[in-house]
């Protein structure tokens, strides 16, 4: 039976609130010699990362039992609602275990369209974006803000980012480089928090390659609610992961699209 | 006249909340069309820059009127007590202008063999990275935990940081690539934080080139009260900056050492 006191965002929040208790104990554990021997000998981020995906699967059987769900660590559990919680409760493993604050806890809310809900969660910074029809908002150590995309218009003016150097396969490298070298700086490393920071109107692109599908629907809704646009290379959708341009507003989509349609 | 009330860690402290004052107000505002047009035409960076390092010099003038002061915006101090404070109020001014947690308020204190006692601290997360004869730990939201180093022991098993890909000269790239093919993880991006992370017992090893003094004295200080090892590409000392070599111990460093050697 489901509960029509909470809004999906109410229960999304309360997903993340409770990935958060069950990622932190295991995170900058990695030097307690004991970490390493857990349980059925998992290493601390993949017991943190299937801790972490189980209760905010009880959150939902408990709240919203006819959605669909898809989870990185537990893959699909079929509903009847028409509508899919996608779910990664740690993207950016190798963040994780090197102890930047950079990974994050992502929750997204789709339908045939594609996500129409996100929420970025970094747990040790206390940090949350949240985006949606309803609001474009950020949560972190120094209070609440609301979260609105960049007006940069030209590349040169740009702040790109993506998580690695390699980016991908040679081509999309070279993709990426073809954007990389017309922009005023390139920064790397920062996992989902990448996109987050285009919400919240720091950085003006990020662009990436291999990403799966619960890897880029939270991000998507996150930038979509604060006035950027994502797509893939070609500028089609991009919620079933693959080739990611994600930029600041329309203008700058277009130019970085224009480079990227060649790879 | 010196007060003997505080200790150089009380002093060092009392500098970092001030930095952490001056500068969060400048933080992630840049997309708040005023903030460009703040006194003289500054942008926010250089103004929070130039504020902190001004009220760190504040507390040196009340408490330790007597010691050399070299910061990176005001340049040299001289004093007469043969120590002197070595102040960067913004390492890391990219990674502040994209709105990422990685820059830090790196204040060292050093006499003629160098720096002995450091500060790390990342105002927004807030988080604190103290290393002294007498003191290694680092305060964040979770709480107050010691600082040590890892015990890896072999390259295979490390994980290596580095800000830009690029690294400095290529020269100085061909080295880090070296020790880059060896490791298990290669990231990048964290600007001071990386330091900070290796002192936690996070990271195995951290390679820049190109650095100052005031970059890199704070986290030898903190990293060498934690277990572990800075040195330039020789093996010689690296307080005075130029090329950076942190390991989390003796032995990690001389895999890396044999290395780097030959570029």
């Amino acid at each position: 039976m489901q509960e029509t006191t909470l809004s999906d965002l109410d229960v999304a929040e309360e997903m993340a609130d409770a990935a958060r208790a069950a990622i932190l104990p295991f995170f900058r554990q990695s030097n307690i010699e004991t970490s390493n021997k857990l349980v059925d000998g998992f290493d601390p981020v993949t017991v943190a990362d299937r801790n972490a995906e189980k209760v905010m699967r009880e959150v939902l059987a408990k709240h919203r039992p006819d959605d669909s769900i898809f989870g990185e660590e537990f893959g699909q559990t079929q509903g009847n609602s028409g509508r899919t919680w996608v779910l990664d409760p740690i993207d950016g493993t190798r963040g994780f275990i090197s102890g930047t604050p950079t990974w994050g806890v992502l929750i997204a809310l789709s339908n045939q369209n594609g996500p129409f809900l996100g929420v970025i969660d970094q747990p040790y910074i206390g940090e949350r974006f949240l985006g949606s029809a309803d609001v474009a908002q950020a949560t972190g150590p120094t209070g609440t803000m609301p979260l609105k995309t960049r007006k940069t218009s030209s590349l040169d003016q740009a702040i790109l980012f993506t998580t690695f150097p390699e980016v991908g396969t040679p081509e999309d490298r070279a993709g990426f480089e073809a954007v990389a070298q017309q922009v005023q700086l390139t920064r790397y490393g920062m996992d989902c928090y990448a996109y987050a920071l285009l919400a919240a109107g720091q950085v003006d692109l990020v662009i990436e390659a291999g990403l799966n599908a619960y890897d880029v629907q939270a991000p998507i809704a996150v930038i979509e609610a604060a006035g950027g646009i994502v797509t893939d290379w070609q500028g089609g959708p991009a919620h079933e992961g693959g080739r990611v341009l994600a930029a600041a507003n329309a203008e700058l989509h277009a130019a970085a699209l224009k480079l990227l349609r060649n790879y």
